[in-house]
């Protein structure tokens, strides 16, 4: 940019407030075209102004045979960015396409944390080929982030840092910086560091810009700062960040030495899959579906839904028992669905509440009890409830008041029933150490279709035979 | 912060990577047992280095006597900065505690865009109790964040902006900001306008602070900069900030000048705020639930609880129209749930990701036709492979294969049925502008419920009687 006066640079369009930000369909739809004219300059043009992400976000739109032909008209022109936005399904098929030689010329063009991160999905014998492909300093960066455990601060941080020494002025750290030429693109604190290199405080850009030159770093640095260990876990980088709404952490090593710095558009990324995660394991699904091809999906959704077709038998083989009751009075069966279903129901209000309190910290021992009673109180409230309208309907539409009784008191067992284990699921699979999201529905909803068909049935078989 | 040497700052102690950041349930119970033996002083002591969220995520796990108990403690003492991390419900209650006069004097000590976010939940008449009780200049203010709808970039803004016009030098703006007493406390831009006010580029501190005096704000500055305008929905404000990884984005009015800015720390609630949401949504529970009071707990549930028991009925009145054929065949009672169940888990999981998908802009119009396709053959393949599993074991239980043949003809077309309903109608409901993440899961297990009991006892009527 050589531009001087202030009318000579255009900014963007602003955007209009409804149709939002990212890629518009109507790119795709060009896109499309271009591809089924064989105008490969075309597709060149439609997307030479997009964004990394945008592009990501087209390539992964498209089918399987149109984004090859892109990353192919695309060839040298295709950005590295681009490859640390894709959806891990779509990037592995690109990947494939590119192959070791032009995927390791791309990598190197790389920030480490974003290598690390395309590099760390690939398996072990791609990821040889192109290891011996790189530079050699660059390959031992990867080799040591690789070496950091699997969604650890690790491979999250950037090497990158500014680090400045404790006795240095403001002045004479602005010289530096304007000097050096090994800074990172983006930083928004500096670090102050000790001689034996442990991080001591840290100054936000924007106070070291107001800050006159002379002033020592150690009067204006914060000293109440979180150091994030090595071997963290993202989840909890994740959730520093949001509790304390910070921009930037230092990674340090076993020996408190600054090794490394985790950025907060690293950290919006796991923040918002870790809630989607817990989304998707409520449902029995994985992230990458979307674009995962057809018999990986089909296969990834198998083993939930044997684990339910399991439950739902055993639910049945509880029903089983009482064939001789259902035989006798039908309208049981008819409606011994309505008590298991609002059981479900209830249960898995409870443990969404629950599983996202336990994720986000606000369930804990300490209010953990106080959760159960409430929960289990609203279980008694809505059982009551929903037991007097469902008793009514049933006694209209049966003209049995007997039956009407029946299924009342087993809804209200079933809902209290759905409110305990709705709480003490996940809190006991927490404590043993299992991800709630993972495992708390299946059981919840094992126990309230078990629970309400014996309670109905079992009423039934004791009252009205 | 007045030391020099570099040995004397001492940085907190490095985190155990076990037991993570934020509140210790020690904390918690200590809390408890100072106010158990009243001792205000030590609450006071064992408060006092908390960070403001430590002690908002304290208050909220307290039992509620207590949680009162410890503002009356701190008194005076209580600082303006813990009320944005409150929970909403928790909030409320404190803020009857405080009531208006003390209410204003915290509030006016906040930002404005934490002051807005405090302020926004009050009602209407506790409203204009404390704006009477405010300053004149920070009333208006507030009164004009108020101005813009809710969850708009407008409430989501901090007004103050480093702004400098065009012709400056980066000394010269160097120089404005070392003199300046008006600036925010922390900003990671500095926004460059023209003589109207208008945007037209930003420049990030780490590219300021690395630059010469001399050099011309408009030579250095990006130019490709997204701008957010006032009426913007948060969601699509998160959505910006994640898409492109950014730390600020500048706040435009209708005529397109620059009227406040938007930083990462306020978007990264809000990113894991809107996961979160669809999570309840899909549950029927409300996020704020877990500090609510039992009867509001209770209320908020009721509403979903009566859809499903809607739903439950229609399903039931289907399983009523063969009333007979179960009279005669009662192992069809035993097996019924099993169609639906499966159907419903099938579904469930393709819904999930319809909700997610769209959300985040990855399923659009572009490419919801391959999407759906794509889900019908997982239903078809996995209703195949469960057609198989569940007729062999209906088979061996009840010895009859006619039995076992008609579960596993019901099978598939649930299985399918539940990939079709999965995916067109979170996109239906999209598509007229509803929020998938509220409706779909009611009218997707209630289409596999009918369908699946429809099927079952149907095919059980036509070939086994």
């Amino acid at each position: 940019m050589s531009t001087t006066g202030p009318e000579t640079p255009t900014p963007e369009a602003p955007v209009d407030p409804e149709e939002g930000f990212g890629l518009s369909t109507d790119v795709v739809y060009a896109v499309e075209d271009a591809l089924a004219v064989e105008d490969p300059a075309l597709v060149r043009a439609l997307v030479s102004d997009l964004h990394e992400a945008d592009l990501a976000d087209l390539i992964e739109s498209l089918a399987r045979d149109a984004r090859q032909s892109v990353v192919e008209i695309l060839g040298a022109e295709l950005e590295a960015d681009v490859l640390p936005y894709l959806d891990a399904g779509v990037r592995e098929e690109i990947i494939d396409q590119l192959g070791p030689q032009r995927l390791a010329r791309l990598l190197s063009r790389l920030d480490s944390d974003d290598a690390v991160q395309v590099f760390e999905d690939l398996d072990e014998e791609f990821q040889h080929r192109i290891l011996s492909a790189l530079p050699r300093a660059y390959r031992q960066i990867l080799e040591e982030s690789l070496s950091y455990p699997e969604e650890s601060a690790g491979r999250l941080m950037q090497r990158e840092v500014v680090v400045v020494p404790s006795a240095w002025t403001l002045g004479e750290t602005i010289d530096y910086m304007r000097a050096a030429d090994d800074l990172p693109d983006d930083f928004y604190d500096l670090y102050i560091v000790d001689p034996r290199h442990h991080p001591i405080g840290f100054i936000p850009l924007s106070r070291a810009l107001r800050t006159r030159r002379p002033v020592r770093l150690t009067e204006i640095m914060e000293t109440d700062m979180k150091v994030v260990p090595l071997a963290m876990d993202q989840e909890e980088v994740a959730y520093l960040f949001r509790q304390y709404g910070l921009v930037s952490a230092p990674v340090v090593d076993e020996a408190g030495r600054l090794v490394g710095v985790i950025t907060v558009d690293d950290v919006v990324d796991i923040i918002s899959e870790e809630a989607e995660e817990d989304i998707m394991k409520l449902a029995g699904v994985q992230e990458t579906d979307l674009y995962s091809a057809l018999l990986d999906t089909t296969k990834s959704r198998f083993p939930w839904l044997v684990v339910n077709l399991l439950t739902a038998i055993l639910a049945s083989a509880v029903i089983g028992v009482f064939e001789v009751t259902i035989g006798e009075i039908v309208a049981l069966a008819v409606l011994m669905p309505i008590v298991a279903s609002m059981g479900g129901n209830a249960g898995t209000q409870t443990l969404t509440i629950a599983v996202r309190a336990i994720a986000v910290k606000d369930l804990t021992e300490a209010n953990a009890a106080r959760f159960v009673g409430k929960e289990l109180l609203v279980g008694v409230f809505n059982g009551l409830l929903f037991a007097v309208l469902t008793g009514l309907v049933t006694w209209l539409w049966f003209g049995s008041p007997e039956i009407g009784a029946i299924i009342a008191a087993a809804m209200v067992v079933n809902m209290v029933v759905a409110g305990l284990a709705g709480t003490l699921v996940p809190l006991g699979l927490e404590r043993m150490g299992v991800d709630p999201a993972v495992a708390s529905s299946v059981f919840v909803t094992t126990v309230t279709d078990v629970v309400g068909f014996f309670a109905f049935l079992g009423l039934a078989a004791i009252f009205l035979i």
